[in-house]
């Protein structure tokens, strides 16, 4: 992947580096699997990449709530994106860069970028009382760290997020590219493309999709695509061939996944979704529990709804 | 409009009324107008009403938060009430009704229902601790007072509201017909419908209204759709001809103003906007204040974007 | 008791209200009883103050939180003022007076006076966004509407409520006497005191009442102290005499009642509080609920708490 | 300072570490001192050991909000620690250890166990949804991983926290030893106290100090005390003596560094006001920001109320 894209600045003579997309789609988040001795299981890793790429999704992005980046040493971090990397083969990566520091942030984000990455998902958490000044630099700090593009991800509660005016400024950068947005505010989306923001969007797990598509979206960024992939990408295929009845079975089926994400948590929730599925990335990291029984249930319950959805229109169950 | 439908019930082989509808469309919630003595301002209420039954509006809602319910006496409610139904004439008037206690709740109910509305909206304002095995009997005892339809009102900025379950469970009453959410998460509205809940929908201003109507929506029921009426009737009729360009056009015209009641809160935004297209209904029960001038030119701005959208469409912007 | 306090205004050359004190000591907040028909039980409130004024409190307080104020009516209001009035006899009566507007806040304090109050507890249930220059207005509507003292109550959980700074500007007011501060926030008070503030203190139960007279509280306004009067005199009787050990000693008995009182709300805990000690002041409104079994538990081990710290004393422990 | 304290175990016959005093009196809480590069600053870091030290202090507590430990990677937070113990001579060394994992937590504790701690100040910054069982295994693998005594700190502001029955039950293990409570709750402390907790106290800088000492706590761990070191070690002293009243007059002169702390924040309030006492130890790590003048007007405030509660006793203003 064309990792640089340039264009002739008039006023300067200067080529500068410019906004050059992600791609478009589903980018499942990946768990970050650990054995039972607590390191990185590289063999689920590579099982769970291979059924991704398979399944036709457009990206992977390690590193995010799901893949439980505040819970791993940096070393772990470039170890899981070396590998991605490597499993990935042409599939772009696009890992997450979360810190609480303009400074820490901005050199974990060249780390990344000399790993191979083809984008950064780029998040704050702060520690104290950041203003909105504040906080736009430690994002100009990111993207001058790099010339990927980055995706903001906005998460309420990870703290003080960049509030509108902050995120249209940011929008200006040329490398600032995307938002994610996970708070369940639909509308503030709408407010930030009337308002003048120039990024893209991607939903996260937390909206319904098709409605931030509706809202000129690019595709979807989350957990539970990653225990649904084939219908994550069909419902994408359904929507952008315009076959709304079929894109909205799929949106129906797949919401219960999303609800389940919310109430449970990226990492149990994603973890014990994959395990019912086959796939057995381990348990998230203490304290954070496994789901419990009655929680599994409804994460079963919710790949019966998606399977559904699936026998509905003709799709075979024998995946997700 | 017939008040009361029934169908027979198999089991006990009597009639029993049953869910009949409230119109689809654009149903604008009323501020009270008043005079500078602070009494009801009759004449501006009569104004109102007719400058909305024009714009073709399909139902009118006098009573809720752009109302200043809480702030007026159940006599000035009642005289509202009276007001609206004798100038509305064969239009549909949904008022609502809010209170903290069960038994006043459905007195309220009684007597609004007395008045001649064709609908209740139903609001509950708790005090303490009220769980929602509680909440459930406070709305089941509006339901039983009355043959009209309700219209629940979720509105967390007045305390603790009926949860998911609770909705979907009064959705089974059969003369609780809608759901009016003023939370900004629109993912709870798709929770709501892939959960079994039968409430029809009617945005919020707080949603985007035509996300809302993709999940089903039969259309607005808000106080910005006050001032531009015909913009957002037009909204509603290009969406339901399958025009969604032009209908879009009016969404991103009209949604500024829909952040901006966010922003100042219902009464001071709708009353001050109202003056601004020439309707005078006077100033906000003090300890509201009137918007200041740094507010009004952020409304005159929403409204010049309503008014844009308008000429993009080639529509009449001597109105709105 | 003398209601009119005056003081020569030196430049105006006239005599003007001044500041005048309501009693120190423990004034109980007065459930509202009601029969099981749902009207107000006169029998009740009889028996309720006759037991209060025989414990030796110093003013009894109804119409608060604890006597469900936002659910009843200005009639049933008035109704309980006149009475407590009249059984109370030399003791002075605090009702509490709770509005969204103005206007109306300032006509119910002047109904409330002529009912012959001795003072009054002013609280703000705002609706909307309330700004502080509007919030000194409407208390000060409340404090022109009188010449009675008033007693400011901060309750977060009515909404937005006065910040540091209006309360240190409406401490100026001659007739703004005193603060109770509902939070849970002591450290607020220290810094209310050390910033200029003029007006005294009484604890509510959300702090612990000798920590709030260490900073020069006058006593304790309060629901729990209705359950155990005679042991909230006492502690208040020993706090005074210099006997800080008895002092503590009741304090750490009465705690569990002012957490339980915190923990089910005022309402059901004094109405089931009361009715565990023989009192019988009838249930809640709904949709507040009855203490539930394990509530009711809890309260009864509260009860013997301080019961177990009378015994400690050598305290009648017949009674609480 | 004696680092390992047993008992007999009685049913086991082995000997069991048990919990053994952390000292009494005022532990300040040290900012990290960096360069304009960036890097530890260890000279300023000495000035400000020495400077405390000197003023009498019972402990030095590194590596806590004030240390902004969240923003400094663990080779810069064992360097403070090592700096720290050297510089300190006998006067024990208490830092705090920050994490999300369990693992991890464990691992930090055993670190700053190695490097010559005399205790640690535990705290957690959960990720995700910490249940409190899960919480509680967490605090205990802080415990196991030492000898040392525990102070648990509660901080909201870092996300769930241990509640009231995890408290009382982590207080039954040996070396957990006492809690900061950085809530403004103080009533919380109270029911702490009167439910079984065995944990000893110390006052956070959210309550007022001499209050928590009224419920039995041992002193102040906070960051205002190391602007003000001498003044607050005078209001301990004052108050261990019985001397109320000066101890009152101090803590009235120490309270506005106390709101002055919570309002902008730990690090910048406290690099902030130890550079207007001519000791500087460098800016904060971005995105946090200096003070701004305004910001440093109010502190210059606080230290002039600080120096006049020691002129009102006599005592030496040329110091604080």
């Amino acid at each position: 992947m064309a990792r640089n894209w340039f264009r002739l600045d008039e006023f300067s003579g200067n080529m500068v580096s410019m906004k050059h997309p992600l791609p478009a789609g589903i980018i499942p988040y990946l768990p970050t699997p650990v054995t039972s001795s607590g390191t990185l299981d590289n063999n689920a890793l590579h099982r769970l990449v291979d059924a991704l790429a398979e399944a036709g999704v457009s990206g992977l992005s390690p590193l995010g709530s799901t893949g439980e980046l505040p819970s791993i040493s940096d070393a772990v971090a470039d170890d899981v994106v070396e590998n991605v990397v490597d499993y990935a083969g042409e599939l772009p990566v696009v890992p997450g860069v979360l810190s609480g520091t303009t400074t820490n942030a901005a050199t974990r984000v060249a780390t990344i970028t000399a790993l191979g990455a083809s984008g950064i998902v780029a998040m704050i958490r702060p520690w104290g009382k950041v203003s909105q000044a504040s906080m736009t630099e430690y994002f100009n700090a990111m993207a001058t760290a790099t010339d990927l593009p980055l995706v903001l991800y906005r998460q309420p509660s990870l703290g003080a997020q960049p509030d509108l005016n902050t995120l249209i400024e940011l929008s200006k950068v040329p490398n600032i590219y995307a938002l994610k947005d996970a708070s369940p505010n639909t509308g503030f989306l709408m407010s930030l493309t009337t308002a003048g923001s120039e990024l893209e969007l991607y939903s996260a797990s937390s909206h319904v999709q098709m409605l931030v598509w509706e809202l000129g979206g690019r595709g979807w960024m989350g957990g539970p695509c990653c225990i649904a992939p084939r219908s994550s990408v069909a419902m994408w295929n359904y929507y952008q061939a315009g076959d709304r009845d079929s894109a909205w079975r799929l949106q129906r089926g797949l919401w219960p996944l999303c609800r389940a994400f919310a109430a449970f948590g990226p990492a149990p929730m994603v973890k014990g979704g994959l395990a019912l599925t086959g796939l057995d990335v381990g348990t998230p990291f203490a304290p954070l529990e496994s789901l419990n029984s009655s929680q599994v249930q409804t994460v079963r319950d919710a790949i019966d709804a998606a399977r559904q959805a699936r026998a509905d229109l003709g799709l075979d169950t024998a995946v997700l």
